[in-house]
């Protein structure tokens, strides 16, 4: 018998995008009999936008836990490069009940060689990376394959924290929680997906998206390669 | 001719709900030529469940801004007895060009004088404490009048900041940066105003907070009582 409450760590990092972890966490730490850890590679201080995240605890440190979810950003393949990191994730990830990721923080649950065989979720602008690592990309907003659940970029975290919360303590549990948050969406425009933003609007996005782009392909291509040689040398 | 950034000013306090901060935050920062400052009534650490926004500055240290955005949270109507923060709001907010907040941070924005004769967003289940600040509540999400611009509960702070970054930057702005943070929201319940919540669940709910609001009426009371005799004195 045990009263061990059921154990979330966020692993957070420098260049995340913030609402990727902030929007989930809201709802998520509001989870009765649960403890919700924030956790980092160096512990302490970590920045995204402007804002500094303090007190984070160090990956290494926490020995097992019951969901992991990993947030994305701009920095996602450069974290996919990080190895501490990625180990402290694949380590967490083959011992939790659930993996789940968030926007871009599939590639690093891809990198940690995590979702190889599986559905998932990602930013619409990064999913053609999936497949780098075994993963096949699906453009719902909130994909579940088996323990994992993924959601797509950055606000999709708050219709995929519902589909968490729903799955750990019962609809009702969720269907409370919103209630609370008042979240009833009503966007003024419709622009948060390419089929539905106007023409120009994506263009210009993807144009400026371009340059980086080559650099992320890149990046994910290395982690896809040092993941090949970690699984042919176990 | 004068070159500078547009300034925001979020006015965070410990005890608020962080993604009213977190959500418009990520949209806000991202409006160009524009600078993003986080600032508390003592500067340095803010706690707000579980989380810690670490190096915020300090209030009284901000000549002014453009624009200032002040969350919500349970904390609320506490703030809005704490005359140190109030002062701060109040005079940041006579000098803005737009004054904002965000679910019960319009409560504080009416303690600090900002709302007379306005309509007002606010968290559902604290809207009726508007009037005690010579506000009218309106349920919309997101309410316009004049220079004021207030959001309803938490995640209408999403809603909020596109209309804000439209007014400011123009709708393709907005729109660009709705495709780029992936906002087309799909709630897989719809719970989230007490209209469409099972009715089972609002009145859990409204039991649950029948207790707090008690207390957080008797807040808000002389909050309103504070600021009549600070209009009267003036």
């Amino acid at each position: 018998m045990t009263d061990q409450p059921f154990r979330i760590v966020f692993a957070v990092f420098n260049g995340m995008t913030q609402l990727d972890f902030t929007g989930p966490h809201q709802f998520l730490s509001r989870l009765p009999g649960s403890e919700t850890l924030v956790a980092s590679r160096d512990g302490g201080d970590v920045a995204s936008e402007g804002l500094v995240f303090a007190c984070t605890r160090t990956l290494a440190d926490i020995s097992g836990c019951d969901l992991i979810c990993v947030p994305g950003g701009a920095t996602a393949t450069q974290v996919a490069l990080d190895e501490s990191f990625i180990s402290e994730v694949r380590r967490l990830g083959l011992g939790a009940r659930y993996v789940t990721s968030v926007c871009t923080g599939s590639l690093i649950l891809g990198a940690a060689g995590l979702l190889q065989g599986r559905r998932a979720a990602c930013h619409w602008a990064w999913r053609h990376l999936l497949p780098l690592f075994g993963a096949t990309p699906d453009e719902r907003r909130v994909v579940r394959d088996g323990h994992i659940i993924t959601g797509g970029g950055v606000t999709a975290g708050i219709d995929f924290a519902l589909v968490v919360l729903a799955e750990l303590g019962g609809e009702a549990l969720a269907q409370t929680l919103q209630l609370g948050l008042e979240y009833a969406p009503a966007p003024p425009f419709n622009s948060g997906t390419p089929d539905t933003a106007p023409p120009e609007i994506l263009r210009a996005y993807n144009r400026r998206m371009a340059a980086s782009m080559t650099i992320r392909e890149k990046e994910a291509r290395l982690a896809a390669a040092r993941l090949a040689n970690l699984e042919i040398a176990q």
